[in-house]
């Protein structure tokens, strides 16, 4: 019997459960029940217990988390690969799920050390002055949601699909409830039993309903969020609950999708891109009995291509073996149920409404299992249900198209999906066809021979990049590196003066006081360092021998800092200037504290506009203000940004950037 | 009769309408019907017509149309501000409303300008390595949806209600039908009319129901939108259309808000922030009679100050003249109708629950006209209504709190708000106030006596900062500069190989062809630079002495480039290293072409950072590649990007980064 996790302790149902039955076999692998649990109880014991604690970590904190769940989920994976089987999945269906949803934990944790701040806001985008003498000024930031993020999961990846889900969540500082499909829970509940023994998540932050969820969205209100796979029937359900409607609850969805590949006009049957196209397609079709949601339901080829393609199918599919996952020929196991063999049998009835089957005998009976037929159908002239049926199982369906803007006429029949892959090897082509795709799409992949070895292939979402579609595709985003992140915390302006935007954010703003103390900033160490921390230098006057000079050693000797006639004749310039180069150098000589000290080093420059220019005779000096203190969490020194502005001897900006540096602790 | 503008032409409904009054004198002003308007034309027309006609054009075409429009509907104010006054708006609120309008078509004609490319998609984010050979990469954009956006507004902003949410759909490539409250609806009508007439925008740009929208939200499939501003129980009526729950409609709602401020608690009566927390109450009370979403309804002050606090509010708001706003005395006018004041009596008796009236008579019967006195309510302990009900008019609650925390607590119970304020001149009260507001707001203000004199005030959204806020408030978020072009676009992520993604987004990537030619890309012009152009440079080794040159020439003698024995101490140079700037510099005498061409200036650099040391013997080299060509649509030069990597003999990059130039047409 399967357990649930539930406000810090395993919760076993008093009742005897529904049975989960293994795909190939039928036999009974385990029962599943949620009958008592206290679901109210769930929900504080994530906002009182799990969310102060995330919270309290800096985003480095939980990334760093993160990272150690995965290497230590990767130390137990042989026996998620065993339970794994029960699915009816392939080793290399257990590899996308498994290796897939650990490889997304690694990923957040590299993306949340490197594109997140160690700090426990984030901001976004640059400060606007909202008044002309800057004394008024806004900034927009991300703050954690007290609340709590549930995710309710289909049963076609039973560990990415809670682990993807759980890495952003965790990482914008909310704790979890995970809510798995019933008929592959037992292998949810496996990780999470292995993750909740691990103790590296703080206590509160990952909680597991086995069985139904019953009550749990009456449970939401305001700060809570609903990340929800499956059907869009039930999304519809979902979308019409009274926290959803009027409570403010937040429901992200990922739904039906009939994602389409198309094959371009420039492809002929003899170039490498033909081949990858119809292998992308069978391996769409095999890849999880094609129980995915990003699978290949339309397959798009110009009409004349239609025999072909389909012979090639054909062929292709001839050679993958089907049948029981425990055997190592075999390259597509069972679905995932007979039930859900049932309802793919069912659209496959719906299509042929206006398709044939060309491929596979959908009815053919195995002696046990839910075991299904790649199918291919072929659509007769303008067949609408492709377009609307989808069939989540081995089956798609050819459709011939005229040229480039039929094709995507018929792709946005679709009404919007999660992924659709271009094959082509013409730029051309790709642009249009891409840009036409994009508004009906969350994910469009360009196949052809040049990035086929490195592809991933059109069904693999990649942490790094969004998931998710517009319209029948749900309309969420999932994924997308930091992206994710964010969409998981509340994005609000905030207006103050510089001093106490400053002290609210954290990050120096121009206009805020500065800290002029009679020792040099260099000296400091990151511990003793002050957001705000100022040199005011000397000042130094650049001559035209200066000028002439560093023409000459540096080998710039562009026209507008060497030959007085030409540059005077520059629309900008109207004379000799000082290379920007010049300036900024001049400048460091003159910020430098020059002995040995905590600052290790210059390692970069962000945002340099010259934006006065430098004459022979100008007199420049540089303030640098501590704009933004990052400890590392691993190294003995941090990153210390400053604000450098440059100016003239009429007190003008002559140039703006950002300086960084690394400083010891 | 108010007419609506429908497929290219005025549209008068055949019966008699409905009659819309004068909110002072109670006198009809128009009649109001949208009897038989073909909504389903006019869906098409916006589709067919408008769409293709906005996003044929850059962002920087586009940009320039707002700021056309912004400057035609300057000249025209006089006539709006004279219609104006039948809404029972003083000159100070219709300046927020027309003025205000018109300033957020500047505003976002100036970001669209300053912040798009002169492109018709937008570039999300870097590029995403998605293979270790760098032959499959990756990367976000987003483009126009083939869509209509739908704009549904509230009664109180008849102008800039419609042009807040048509300026941004409008930079996005969409066409808008805007459907106005009828209350007010003739005033959208006349500007409406001066918008169409003057031809600035594009036939089908924007289209007008004067009247009800009946089923226009039937017609809506899903690449449409719809942006709705109004009662909660509204939205909850558009939440549940079948095309919004299951027909992927994207519907952003802004509702009710129970805003509001907070006296800090190290705010004395004697400071000077004292007297602006209650002027700035006074002022949201009174500005459009308190008929604004952002309008304080709450004010939260340390429990010591409630009686000193509503003295003082009672002081200020006595000297408020109410009435007539023909009357230049008057500072605050009409409630929008009769049936309005009917709506927030009501508000208050509901409120009288749990608080009591302390200043203002709400059943007061002026002679004729919408009119109601500015009413204050005390909250009496543990009262609830207060953090419920919106009086949607001149009304505003006191509430005691005990604590920081318990400020933010109370705050909280709006369950999610537009606007807050904290007035403070406490860093360490800002930081901790505007943190736990956060979640639960779209924007804080922080007023205190360095940003009075600029600040806009608690109920300002202003086109730059976003506007919208969770829960309660709607979820929804609108304006924001650039946020809010890309909230109406569809992000999309491209996988690709470097060659075909750089086809497709118009934007050299890392990794793919590089275009060598005889000719220096220095001496091509804008039309003929192409993106991927490409110099390689010869090379230099970089002696001691010129580092050691470098050091004294510039003054920057920092000891890892001057001092053998402290640079091998440094745990990441290990010796003595050039200056960064050096190798820059060195880079630029590498790359350049000295002569007069159609290169002007290099305006700034981004994005460097120095990967490896280059110590004394080290040769350098570079390379630079056009990453992106971008014309400016009113001057005769660009913008040019180029890709710089300088790497050292081993091939390893040394430096890398983007040099930005102009370059002549």
């Amino acid at each position: 019997m399967l357990e649930s996790y539930a406000a810090g302790r395993w919760y076993r149902a008093p009742d005897e459960g529904e049975p989960l039955l293994d795909a190939v076999t039928g036999d009974e692998v385990t029962r599943i029940s949620s009958r008592g649990l206290d679901l109210g109880a769930m929900v504080r014991y994530a906002r009182e217990v799990g969310g102060p604690a995330i919270t309290a970590l800096t985003f480095h904190q939980r990334a760093a988390l993160l990272k150690n769940l995965a290497k230590h989920l990767t130390a137990q994976k042989d026996e998620f690969y065993a339970l794994s089987l029960h699915t009816g999945a392939t080793t290399r269906d257990t590899a996308v799920d498994v290796d897939g949803g650990i490889g997304t934990l690694f990923s957040f944790a590299g993306k949340g050390t490197r594109e997140l701040p160690n700090d426990t806001i984030v901001l976004d985008g640059g400060v606007e002055r909202l008044g002309k003498a800057g004394t008024f000024v806004g900034r927009h930031l991300y703050t954690s949601r007290p609340g709590v993020a549930v995710q309710i999961n289909a049963f076609n990846f039973p560990v990415w699909g809670m682990l993807e889900k759980l890495a952003p969540a965790f990482l914008a500082g909310l704790p979890t409830i995970v809510k798995p499909a019933s008929q592959t829970a037992y292998l949810t509940e496996l990780v999470v039993r292995r993750i909740v023994e691990s103790g590296i998540l703080p206590e509160g932050a990952l909680q597991l309903i086995a069985g139904r969820a019953g009550t749990l969205l009456d449970e939401l209100t305001v700060q809570d969020s609903v990340a929800f796979t499956g059907s869009a029937h039930t999304a519809g359900i979902l979308r019409r609950h009274p926290n959803i409607v009027d409570g403010g609850v937040v429901l992200g969805v990922e739904a039906d999708s009939l994602n389409c590949s198309i094959l371009g006009p420039d492809v002929r049957p003899e170039d490498p891109e033909f081949d990858l196209f119809v292998k992308g397609v069978v391996t769409e079709m095999t890849v999880k009995a094609g129980q995915k949601c990003t699978a290949i339901r339309r397959v798009l080829v110009p009409s004349a291509l239609e025999d072909t393609v389909i012979e090639a199918l054909g062929a292709r599919l001839a050679r993958i073996p089907v049948g029981d996952p425990r055997d190592p020929d075999v390259r597509m196991g069972a679905l995932a149920s007979l039930a859900q063999r049932d309802e793919v049998r069912k659209a496959i009835e719906a299509l042929r409404a206006s398709a044939d089957v060309v491929i596979g005998d959908p009815d053919r009976v195995p002696e046990r299992g839910a075991f299904l037929d790649p199918v291919v159908l072929r659509a007769r002239a303008g067949a609408g249900e492709p377009h609307d049926v989808e069939p989540f199982g081995p089956v798609s369906t050819v459709l011939g198209y005229s040229g480039v803007d039929d094709a995507i006429a018929l792709a946005a029949r679709g009404k919007g999906s999660l992924a659709a892959s271009v094959v082509t090897h013409d730029p051309a082509v790709a642009r249009a066809v891409v840009l036409g795709l994009a508004p009906w799409h969350g994910r469009v992949l360009v196949l052809d021979r040049d990035d086929a070895g490195e592809s991933t292939g059109h069904g693999s979402p990649l942490p790094v990049l969004v998931h998710g579609g517009p319209g029948r595709a749900g309309g969420g985003e999932e994924l997308g590196g930091i992206r994710a992140v964010l969409h998981h915390m509340q994005r609000t302006a905030v207006q103050a003066s510089p001093d106490l935007l400053t002290a609210v954010t954290g990050q120096w703003t121009t206009g805020a006081a500065r800290n002029d103390e009679d020792v040099h900033p260099f000296r400091k160490s990151l511990a003793t360092l002050r957001v705000g921390d100022t040199i005011r230098s000397a000042t130094r006057t650049v001559s035209l021998a200066d000028i002439q000079h560093f023409a000459e050693f540096t080998g710039d000797t562009f026209y507008a800092h060497t030959d007085a006639d030409a540059a005077a004749k520059n629309p900008l310039f109207g004379g000799i200037v000082a290379h920007g180069y010049l300036v900024v150098s001049l400048a460091a000589g003159l910020f430098v504290e020059p002995s040995p000290g905590p600052v290790l080093a210059n390692y970069g420059v962000d945002n340099l506009r010259f934006l006065t220019p430098v004459k022979a005779g100008d007199t420049i000096g540089v303030t640098l203000t501590v704009k933004q203190i990052s400890p590392r969490t691993t190294a003995d020194y941090g990153e210390v940004r400053w604000d450098a502005v440059v100016t003239n001897s009429d007190g003008a900006p002559v140039a703006t950037y950002d300086v960084l540096t690394l400083v010891a602790k």
